[in-house]
């Protein structure tokens, strides 16, 4: 079954303590869509500004990502993040946002998109997720991601969306705040309790916490010393998991540990490079063989 | 098979943000024991003071903890340990230590002790680990643990103590702190480079790393919202890995994986109460259930 994402499209220029880039292909829905076409076709609605280069948006439809929902402004610019990540590659700093373009995103859902049955609402302002939310038709599963800053400043609006959507998925520090609760068990029954009824905590090189209405898995990160840049790891994880689900096209709860699994070995994949140089040198062979080996150190 | 422990035995006084207990039962080796001793025998060497109530000495006998190897030293006093968690009940702080009779413990294995198959160094100055080690006769495999202490202090004793062990456990700080490595995967490697054919990394509530010569598995701790007291997990999480271990009698992969796997329930447990209250109520069958739903969890 196809999936939609609807999120932010970006330059990043990313700083590592042993590397730099300059004005890489970024952004939620950029990462996440690619990480999914391994496994779904996948429509995007984005926005983006004139300098943005047609290359990338054929890269993307190669991909069958379909970009008919991508705008783009004319005499805009597109979403440019600028950070630096600590010696522990964990940590981050922002150095620079323009938000340009994406500041005053109004998603438009194409008439082909509405009835997609698998969505994914990346990273936006509760009050855009939702607008995308009032276009749809029907879907079968929604997901949903966020962030620290529309938990501080648009608390409202965001309850009001956790009441429309099946999952979310979010940062154990997000998840904190959220809450107010240290125990991130704790924490993802406090939220489920809001609305969702799954919950991804995600905890980077420490794997992940899902959250079902009848119990919690955890599901450590691949073990990978080739950590090149954690940019995009969330959204990736996020895109093979919603990938892996639409293609299975039910939520059984073995599909949605597997789904699990797959989004972190994607994001495992993805953290080995900048931007999406790494995804393009795999295919969906290099993930079902780290899915055995996986597989296989979890057995007991 | 027999497994022999050296360690401390200790009063502690734990304040966490929700609850304090004044001088109650701690200390590694006494953690470790009674983990272990849910798989198998276990023998114990250490020292306490006068002050140490014979019951104490009597519920290690009744678990079938060997307690010979107990020095009682007239006119001394145990060891004191006084800590205070933080609210993440992740990070402490130490605010009183009295080493008293562990100070000056000069470990002497009674002679049933000597050829005992699988050894355990439980913290303590590599140099009293290397006296336990050199009194030890063809042990079948010896782990270690230590900290930052003797990192930073005794490197070259800890060194040459490294190139006579099969394995080695430690924090994810821990191990960051010898190798100067931020990545844990890295540091593991690392770690096996100066000796120990295993090196297992703990992470507290994100579980714990195990490199083998031929792999790496990274198993999650088991969920848990009920964390009254952290002290000794990461002891009774060594203890329970080594117990299976030695009930197992050998050390196969699937073994090794499963024996991680006991030591991470074993600490579930731990630390639900405070010294080794919540262990005391429960039996081999509760470790069982609990390693049923974990296995569970992992399947993919």
């Amino acid at each position: 079954m196809s999936l939609l994402v609807v999120g932010s499209v970006a330059f990043d220029s990313i700083h590592t303590p042993t590397a730099e880039r300059e004005r890489v292909l970024g952004g939620s829905a950029v990462y996440f869509s690619y990480a999914a076409s391994f496994f779904t076709p996948v429509r995007l609605v984005g926005v983006v500004g004139e300098d943005w280069p047609q290359e990338a948006t054929q890269m993307l439809k190669s991909r069958n990502i379909d970009t008919s929902g991508l705008q783009v402004k004319p005499g805009g610019k597109t979403f440019f993040w600028k950070g630096r990540y600590m010696p522990n590659m964990n940590d981050r700093e922002t150095l620079e946002v323009d938000l340009n373009v994406f500041g005053e995103f109004d998603p438009v859902l194409p008439q082909p998109f509405i009835d997609t049955p698998f969505v994914f609402l990346a990273n936006a302002a509760p009050t855009v997720q939702m607008k995308v939310l009032s276009q749809t038709k029907n879907p079968k599963i929604v997901f949903a991601d966020t962030m620290d800053l529309w938990i501080r400043t648009q608390h409202a609006p965001l309850l009001e969306l956790f009441s429309k959507i099946d999952g979310l998925v979010l940062n154990d520090s997000e998840a904190k705040l959220l809450t107010e609760e240290e125990n991130l068990i704790t924490a993802g029954r406090a939220i489920q309790r809001l609305g969702p009824k799954y919950v991804v905590v995600k905890k980077g090189e420490h794997g992940a916490i899902f959250f079902e209405p009848d119990g919690i898995s955890v599901l450590p990160a691949f073990p990978t010393s080739r950590v090149v840049d954690p940019t995009g790891a969330g959204d990736s994880f996020a895109g093979g998991m919603m990938g892996y689900l639409a293609a299975a096209g039910n939520t059984d709860p073995l599909t949605l540990r597997r789904a699990l699994a797959y989004g972190t070995l994607v994001a495992s994949y993805n953290v080995e490079d900048f931007s999406l140089d790494r995804m393009k040198e795999i295919d969906r062979s290099h993930l079902d063989q780290r899915f055995q080996q996986y597989q296989a150190m979890l057995q007991l």
